[in-house]
């Protein structure tokens, strides 16, 4: 069993914080700082170049891949670190469509996260005339899976409201009908269990500093199916990825499997700081983490729909259809989510009217989720948020 | 005048140790380590999602381009950071191409990295029938730029031997014949004097973990020159290069000026210790470190010439011909620099035969030149690297 008091004794979160933002940006795990100081003054202040080998830093990627790999169903060898997670979907696809020449639509929705879709954009623009990136309802996308369709792309879990694709028939459906799947994983690494081995998945990729904690800007993953992952060639064919980066030859040959997924020198210190998050992933179990999640989740439902009428359910009541956020649509909800940060219970805002919710067992409990509740309805019945200081909009992330 | 005993005060090199490696990777910069420190705990840990605003954090890519922008000719406005180097030439590649519909060709040389010609080989490949990536030796490449070139793309200094390329001679070339340049400045950039503006070069692209001092894995940094800023549309069109990356639009529409070329998520913590690398670099002139680079490096070659008769000077003898670096050819150069690095003194070996030493005037001053070229007269004079355990090869960066 996951012992989730030793888990959020972790974590360092300010006093007076009750933090359900971590579906965006996890927090700080305590042993970071002075794991990401020693390796600056022990590694490169002394080891300097040779810290790519004698500290392993070369390794990282890999390593850590193999970490994050545990949570979602993938085996040691099929995950690399590195780049951004908008980089990796633009790998991914590319790699993908390669594999089935002759078609040329790209399907996705328009519940996929738009960086997803600009990304594609820009992608299939290069490749030329033909190519097509075939946007629908999340809800119309079985449907729209036909032969004509090369790659499927989809984010798992919707970044608005929680939903849940299907994963496993998808991709089933997907490969019935001869096309590919690339999934992302943002908001389900670390959030709920994912089988990509068990659903047959192609390629996956996902962010780690959201449920994964690996801090402002930690790099992304890539996962490639065994099956593909000696017959890809990348479009984004960098030396890390080359068979011998350091002979330096001018022609590019793929190195083997997964490691030609590399493209440039890997962010050591992102990557360090993401090494001790994954110290507290070492001490989980997905399916205890899944289990937990659900327990908030629909103790939150249920609270926040005793106690603040006003609110409406934006994310699927089954808790099987949905990830591990809750959403809820409310029309003043950018000033109501403003007077809950200023009450120091952290959410955010989705345009046009979504608030939303992370629930991240590993260092939010029953007692968090009740307190925060105690404070929307706080906001929501004595109408905090209808005060002009919460309502002028500044960029939120 | 530049305080070059200052400079060298804000490092933190181990004792006995003589660093001519700063060209691969730069050492540690005393204050990063303190500095992300207390961007982890005091802005990471405490504002948690906020930091994006409140702490700046989404400035960073556009600040430290601004920064960086000073020491390359680049006005304020004109550099991003962001990915890596590879990354930033596919993509640099890739918007000067679509400036220059019909032409299909890229120009570069052998001297080139190999991760450069690596990203165009995968980009040719991806945009279809008729691109080809033309090498050529580097003294060929000015008479190899005729119409049918779209792209020049050129590393300016030679990574192997410090030979540099004229920019502005190759650049105005290029514009005569109706082409477009991408310049790499990994080895320029903190190295040398650079004045894109005045070279009229149109893109520019770079890493900072070099002569910069960023740290393993610091993000590149991309240059567009103003005159095409607006109408470069982005092949890696990601959402934070949108013009509204929080609207969360289906469609991608570009953002203003370099705002375009960010991708995804930039590394804060990363960025963060090439901030504290910058204050450094805000207390130099590149007049006074180039002046300085070319005393080092001309001490560095007379005194290896008359103490080290068997090395064969592999960079141009000429000081304007080439960067901060200097290479000697020698058959057993493996050997020899594993035996010079167990003495302290740490270049490194380039395939053949190539031992290079990188010149920093922020921190390499003229007794430690003569100091090296002590240890390597005793190495070579004396044979130490003739012994079998300098002799097996490990992955060398």
């Amino acid at each position: 069993m996951t012992d989730f008091t030793a888990t959020k004794a972790m974590f360092d979160l300010p006093k007076g914080v009750l933090y359900l933002d971590g579906n965006s940006l996890g927090p700080l795990p305590s042993a970071a700082v002075a794991r990401v100081g020693e390796m600056m003054a022990a590694e490169w202040g002394q080891m300097l170049i040779t810290g790519w080998n004698k500290a392993g830093w070369m390794a990282l990627p890999t390593d850590l891949g193999d970490r994050i790999g545990r949570l979602i169903g993938a085996e040691p060898g099929q995950v690399v670190m590195g780049d951004t997670l908008s980089i990796k979907v633009y790998q991914a696809v590319a790699s993908a469509l390669e594999l089935i020449p002759g078609r040329k639509v790209v399907l996705s929705d328009n519940g996929n996260f738009p960086t997803d879709l600009y990304m594609v954009d820009g992608l299939l623009r290069s490749l030329g005339a033909g190519y097509e990136l075939r946007i629908v309802d999340p809800e119309a996308v079985e449907g729209a899976i036909t032969e004509e369709v090369a790659v499927l792309m989809l984010t798992e879990v919707d970044y608005r409201t929680g939903r849940k694709h299907d994963m496993k028939a998808l991709t089933a459906k997907a490969h019935a009908k001869g096309a590919l799947t690339v999934w992302d994983l943002a908001h389900s690494a670390g959030a709920l269990q994912v089988d990509l081995a068990g659903c047959g998945a192609d390629f996956a990729v996902g962010c780690t500093y959201k449920y994964l904690n690996g801090g402002p800007g930690a790099p992304a993953f890539i996962y490639v199916a065994p099956r593909h992952a000696d017959n890809v060639r990348p479009a984004l064919s960098g030396w890390l990825g080359h068979e011998a980066p350091f002979a330096f030859d001018l022609d590019y040959r793929p190195g083997s499997g997964i490691e030609r997924m590399r493209v440039g020198t890997p962010p050591v210190i992102q990557l360090t700081a993401l090494a001790a998050a994954m110290d507290v992933w070492d001490m989980a179990d997905m399916t205890d983490v899944r289990a937990k999640s659900v327990e908030l989740t629909e103790l939150f439902i249920a609270e926040v729909e005793a106690a603040c009428p006003e609110l409406e359910l934006a994310s699927p009541r089954d808790p099987n259809l949905r990830g591990s956020q809750v959403s809820f649509r409310f029309a003043d909800g950018y000033a109501a989510m403003q007077a809950l940060i200023a009450r120091g219970v952290i959410g955010d805002f989705r345009a046009p009217d979504i608030m939303r919710f992370g629930f991240t067992p590993l260092y939010i409990d029953e007692g968090d989720v009740r307190a925060a509740v105690d404070i929307l309805a706080d906001v929501m019945n004595n109408r905090l948020w209808d005060r002009n200081e919460y309502k002028v909009r500044a960029r939120v992330t």
